[in-house]
């Protein structure tokens, strides 16, 4: 049995809290929030703690706070020498209080509170700063996910940098595509087979061999009809800036 | 029995014979290819013709070659007054020589020849000059996929101009995070589960809603730390502009 306290009560620790208390070989011993209400439907409340000198004896201790918390929050743990790590997919393992030995345990995925995901796809991407530290991150992940890595700091950054590319711009561009549908009244609902077939695809064909499109295809009616029919200058902006990109892509 | 013939041979039309030899309520007629042997392997050949001369008498007649080729295969077709429709999503219904009925068959979707797809989930846009021919479509339509749609030509411009976005675009930006993962040593694997879930998100959530990541939290440190961590110019002025284009996004 390990046993783990979490720090945070924002979305990365409710995911975790919910598949730690879930799992047989792993005993959450508390959870801190500043307030007790936000991890109540949750936890049960004996294990919520509002003061970081409550925090008990623990195996692992994970901060899941945002990014600008976590240093101050690794300094103000009232003990040293224990295995403390954060769960940032941008912040260095350095960040951390050197009192305590540090590690990363970080879960690259998008999480939302009114979305259930499964924990078991999940790739979670482990540091340590000592071999033994990394083999109890290993066991603990490995509890949780089946897809567990080693990562360390500098591969952390292109990952995280990354994820923005294949995430969070890609949903904007899903933004886009509403905002022209919702302008010419048609419906968005007839885009969505579309959009889940392009990530579909992704699972068996490399993106570069998966590219469609009057950008790849170099058909310049098209793109210039396409340029013509846009009348908002952003969208404009984008759709030159990503169809050169695509003619100019790289052959990986 | 709908009798249909096929003009054109590349993804489009094969994956339309495909569904439509496998229905029974659709004769397929014939299918036109300049060469015989695109065509060999999905259809007998004696429905195969290679003159436009040969073709027969049907319901519908379904051209699926090039933008570019549309206008002349529709003025070659050696009969008058039978209903012919393009598959085009950029192309307008008058781009058909007007001696025969006009109409549109746009299943909008990205067509591989190496993957399978499930046609009765893709949408299907129709447009046709007079009610009868509307109804002819839909039939056709209707036994192939559970999602059709009346689409005028001006609709389906919009469609197609976001369908470049939700797919091509998106599509380019998974190769960039693929870049950046191989020039850091990162497998690319790791990512596909949250290009998965980013996508399986819009089924239960506004785009708009999903948004997560630095530019929608304003988060500069980690901007600036992107922005610094990345060497390629074209790659720094893609997060830029998305950046900003999130920052400022409009609220649907």
């Amino acid at each position: 049995m390990i046993k783990i306290s979490l720090i945070g009560s924002g979305n990365v620790a409710q995911h975790l809290i919910n598949a730690f208390t879930k799992n047989e070989h792993i005993e959450l011993v508390q959870a801190f929030s500043r307030k007790k209400t936000s991890l109540e439907n949750i936890l049960s409340t004996d294990k919520i703690i509002t003061d970081l000198s409550d925090l008990k004896e623990a195996d692992l201790y994970i901060i899941a706070v945002t990014d600008d918390a976590i240093s101050e929050v690794s300094e103000k743990l009232p003990f040293e020498n224990r295995l403390v790590v954060h769960t940032s997919g941008t912040s260095s393992i350095e960040i951390l209080n050197s009192k305590n030995r540090r590690g990363v345990f970080y879960p690259l995925q998008t999480f939302s509170k009114d979305k259930k995901v499964d924990f078991s796809i999940i790739p979670i991407c482990l540091e340590a700063a000592s071999q033994n530290d990394y083999l109890i991150l290993q066991t603990v992940a490995q509890n949780i996910s089946n897809a567990v890595f080693p990562i360390v700091s500098e591969q952390r950054k292109a990952l995280h940098v990354s994820a923005v590319f294949v995430n969070n711009f890609t949903n904007h561009l899903y933004q886009i595509g509403q905002e022209i549908c919702i302008e010419n009244q048609v419906p968005f609902e007839i885009l969505k087979p579309l959009i889940q077939e392009t990530a579909e695809k992704i699972k068996f064909i490399n993106p570069n061999e998966a590219q469609t499109g009057p950008a790849k295809r170099n058909d310049t009616n098209t793109i210039d009809a396409h340029l013509d029919y846009l009348t908002d200058e952003n969208q404009k902006k984008i759709y030159k800036i990503l169809t050169q990109s695509i003619q100019n892509g790289k052959k990986l």
